[in-house]
């Protein structure tokens, strides 16, 4: 069957009694392609039919499908004629494993971040009816996606449409790991209720006994309301909120979610359409096991397990250690927007559960109850991608910077992610964290001193945040273990001349290079930097006596960065002393492995070694 | 009554029947004092009777009372100590518009920003809990501040509390101006519904017709329901979340306050006290215009007229571009996050209602939406102010930038911006602009500039982004007017030795500073440099070449501004000069004036003369 599907609108071309066949085939190929690669497995097992029926449904290019987040969008590649390209799926100038408008006109809205297919749907709703265009606009969100407040923000805008504009609820209980709050609960409850028509009794009896407004007590309306709710219309909660709902739907029904589609597309304003899914669906141990296969490696089809183990990773040295402060400090709290396996936060959780908050894809939020928890005695600890705490800037500023409190922010996937690409690169953390009044912000070398910097934040007094990159942790320097103190850095090497001051993954990096000058007679210092707020202005200064060059490393965005912070001081302070800067240029860096990603920036040994022998020796030819 | 009130918990000496004297006493204070001082005036004074009500019920600084935004809490100010410090209000070293932590231990949040009170509250509750503490916490939030996203992130965690953590919604009908959206339309039946008791036997009616599910057309469904929804469980909606319900409550009258809050505090789980008040109670100019009256200058009591008129401000220049744009552009819309008065954008909203997109107080969804109605083939422009910005740090990033959008940001009250104090300065837009890849930003020196770089976003492809200060604009060096190009900077003067790079607001300063220093005999060089993003490097590479100086004045952080990428650019071209960096400083500034603000972080004529002067001529002594 997947042979015949080339190109878009191709599947309209099967009679819809084949269409099962066809997710047959499109399984199949997504766990073997996936099986190979690596990629986001569960998701996109889940949304076969949905996507098949989307495709079915609506006309693309002309209509626009926006996928939330886009990891569950393989099988919108496979029918758009991008079915060759999984085998490069998430490589170096390979298809990426989100939507990418510049990979075809089908790809509507590049995804990555979640929350936001709402909002993008109703410009292009408001946008299309404004210039009198007639094509059609659905938004694919998950109820995981729907924890994220902007889509309330957006449904909110969305009420009370002329026209139509259909969100598809992909419900799969689940957003990466297990869902959480008050619209979750809710949401089960459509689930699981039986069909209200058998209800008619009851809620009449209870609604002879609601008491007059105004006459009140509290026991008595919680009584009868919460027998209320068993009336269960479905969808009221949308309803409230202006947005027509249709559903529940079987997602995995095709004939069914056709039917209801085409309802959902003649309807004059904004339609829900509630589908339920199974994550996984049609593989047994991505179904057991969905937020292990949410993002996944490459795995044998047979036995499910990995091909590849990685050894210890930063965020197992997090995990471990949060859980080994967790024990001493009995007011000490975990926080994640719905990442407790990726940041290794549901070790703590495992250990201490009335500790452990898992607030939905919510950053706004965790940081302002993080400040909250800090006001109550608490020592929060909010673990946290790089690249999504960037939703949080505005709160960590207000609510927890300008007043002070000990929130500790344990950043991981800061640096260069791979395959996952551009949207969660986390390059940008060390500048618009440290140029926020009050933050101080650390970065370990290795797995040792990571451990140390939690002690260290669990400790201190104030905003405190500590970056580590995605992956294997470093395990050499081990030796280097000076205890940490507040704003100060780490002599590694005394050498002369040349001195590179690194922070956090570039430390290793800065040992290679001065492996390698030696080889050219050169002594280089190397500075574990430690601190990015506030830098050693000390040890910068003192270090200017002796040195004509200062190489800075970060894996970091140039502009804010450390480096920039640091030719300021020197030039403020008129050291005679020339800063190379070496950081993440001024553009997106696109998927690939982090070793190339890093060589794109120019954040390789070789490059960086070239820097330093270009300035402390003129006549040096690079090598390569 | 008012002279009884000198101290936390002096109300509950009042008798209740008298408390309808007090609240009078207050409102004419608060009338006579803001009409004095300016202050937010509408918000307070109809905030009066549910504060008292709420100090009546509770005991501070035990319980905690959080104020969203905050600006509503000059009776709880006044009820805690502070009513004679009431002639400070917003000057400096005097009291703060917001609740400050370090003014009261009564005040147990610091405020500015919308929709935190929620998440704050929740962690007070969850800290208290595990610590084993018994206060109580009282979130107050408007019906504005709900339709910011992370409201209902907090709500959704909210859910099914098994201890007393109370909300009360403080629903006058609008947030700063008119209130938008499905919720708010909600809450709008509540107010408005009869009692529901008298609906039983409609309702019993259509609840017999409702169909089989599987079986629906979409038309039979909506009108079902939509019968339905006149079933009106008011505050079903909360409930749906898994908060309880309490209300409507009339918002004036402090007995049934008193009455439904003590009912509140005794419940075991989250309770939403829904309260009807009236903006600006009890002084009719303020009643008539509360948005006017949100925040005010000092003015007559008895005509409501202003005392002050200010001149034209930056504000003005942009109602007046954008609308002149609107008539060119028929793709032209705008958006606004409930700020259509503030930002200006009510002039486009009178002239083009179509093209108007009030969001709510949802900065988040503004951003992404603009991202939409841009891909849709619109040229959206979001009027925002700095401050706010903040909160769509990510979706700027992701949703406009990676995507290389044409969306215009109207930036307004870029740089300080006086007695709102610290969380409104917006002193960080240049880093965090600046550091997004692909990012246009510009800044203009003068009125007629804003308008010409409007005209240039408005013909430019791309994210772009224009910011200008609070206030007059600045009708100098009106001669100056090269058209706009793309990252070119504008000379003003040549000159030798010096040269003063400043952007926007401090154009300005540079020009009277260059004046000052033709008396020390020194011809300094000025430059508008218009683009902070990209930098005019081929105009500062050849001015490196006779100056040996450059100051770079800037009203932004130092970290990551434009100084500090202009001293990178001159380190890595190896060029001969000294960069002196004049930004604001790594800490927050308070409430004062502007010009005392600017004061503080050494934006002054006669700071940043000093500087040049101690460059050029170390002997020279500073004066004064």
């Amino acid at each position: 069957m997947l042979e015949r599907i080339n190109q878009p609108n191709d599947i309209k071309k099967i009679p819809v009694d084949q269409l099962p066949l066809l997710a047959e085939d499109i399984r199949r190929f997504l766990i073997d392609s996936i099986s190979k690669t690596g990629g986001h497995l569960a998701s996109n097992l889940g949304a076969v039919e949905l996507t098949m029926a989307l495709h079915y449904v609506y006309d693309l290019p002309e209509d626009k499908i926006i996928w939330d987040v886009g990891h569950q969008c393989y099988t919108h590649k496979i029918l758009t004629g991008r079915k060759d390209d999984f085998a490069t799926l998430r490589e170096e100038g390979g298809i990426s494993g989100f939507p990418r408008r510049a990979e075809s006109p089908c790809d509507t809205f590049d995804g990555g971040h979640s929350s936001t297919s709402l909002s993008a749907g109703l410009g292009y709703v408001k946008a299309r009816d404004l210039l009198g265009r007639k094509y059609h606009v659905v938004s694919v969100i998950g109820d995981g996606a729907l924890t994220g407040g902007m889509a309330y923000e957006a449904i909110n805008n969305a009420a009370n449409l002329k026209s139509n504009f259909t969100i598809v609820l992909n419900d799969n209980a689940m957003s990466i790991s297990k869902n959480v709050g008050g619209i979750s609960e809710y949401l089960s409850t459509i689930r699981t209720s039986p069909k209200y028509t058998g209800l008619k009794d009851s809620v009449l009896d209870q609604l002879e006994k609601i008491p007059e407004l105004g006459d009140h007590m509290v026991e008595r309306i919680r009584r009868t309301k919460s027998s209320l709710k068993h009336l269960v219309i479905p969808g009221m909660f949308f309803e409230d909120m202006g947005v027509m709902y249709l559903g529940p739907v079987d997602g995995h029904n095709i004939r069914n979610l056709i039917r209801v589609l085409s309802e959902a597309k003649r309807y004059k304003g904004t339609v829900l359409v509630h589908v339920i899914t199974e994550k996984g669906k049609g593989y047994q141990p991505a179904v057991s096991h969905p937020d292990k296969y949410h993002g996944t490696g490459a795995f044998d089809v047979g036995s499910g397990m990995a091909l590849k183990h990685s050894r210890t990773t930063y965020t197992d040295v997090f995990a471990a250690s949060v859980r080994k402060l967790g024990t001493l400090h009995h007011n000490l709290v975990g926080i994640t927007a719905a990442m407790g396996e990726g940041t290794g936060l549901e070790s703590f959780e495992q250990a201490f559960p009335e500790r452990f908050f898992d607030v939905g894809i919510a950053e706004e939020h965790a940081v302002t109850f993080a400040a909250g928890l800090a006001l109550g005695g608490m020592i929060p600890v909010f673990a946290v991608y790089s690249a999504f705490l960037q939703r949080a800037y505005d709160q960590i500023m207000d609510d927890v910077c300008m007043q002070r409190l000990h929130v500790i922010f344990a950043i991981d996937r800061a640096g260069f992610v791979g395959a996952d690409g551009r949207t969660h690169n986390g390059v940008y953390d060390l500048s618009y964290l440290t140029m926020i009044p009050g933050m101080t912000v650390l970065a370990p070398k290795n797995a040792w001193e990571l451990e140390d910097m939690f002690d260290f934040a669990v400790r201190f007094h104030g905003p405190v945040a500590i970056r580590y990159p995605r992956g294997q942790a470093y395990i050499g320097l081990k030796e280097e273990r000076e205890p940490i103190r507040y704003g100060k850095a780490e002599l590694i090497h005394r050498g002369k001349g040349a001195a590179i001051l690194a922070i956090g993954s570039m430390v290793e990096f800065a040992a290679d290079v001065s492996e390698r000058l030696i080889g050219y007679g050169i002594d280089a210092t190397v500075v574990n930097l430690r601190f990015a707020s506030p830098l050693d202005y000390d040890l910068i200064r003192e270090l200017a006596d002796g040195h004509s060059l200062f190489l800075t490393v970060e894996e970091n965005c140039r502009k804010g960065g450390i480096g920039e912070q640091i030719l300021d001081f020197t030039e403020k302070e008129k050291l005679p002393v020339h800063v190379e800067i070496a950081a993440v240029p001024d553009r997106f860096i696109p998927h690939a492995t982090v070793e190339s990603q890093r060589r794109m920036a120019g954040l390789d040994v070789e490059t960086l070694t070239d820097r330093i022998l270009r300035w402390m020796k003129p006549d040096h030819v690079p090598e390569g």
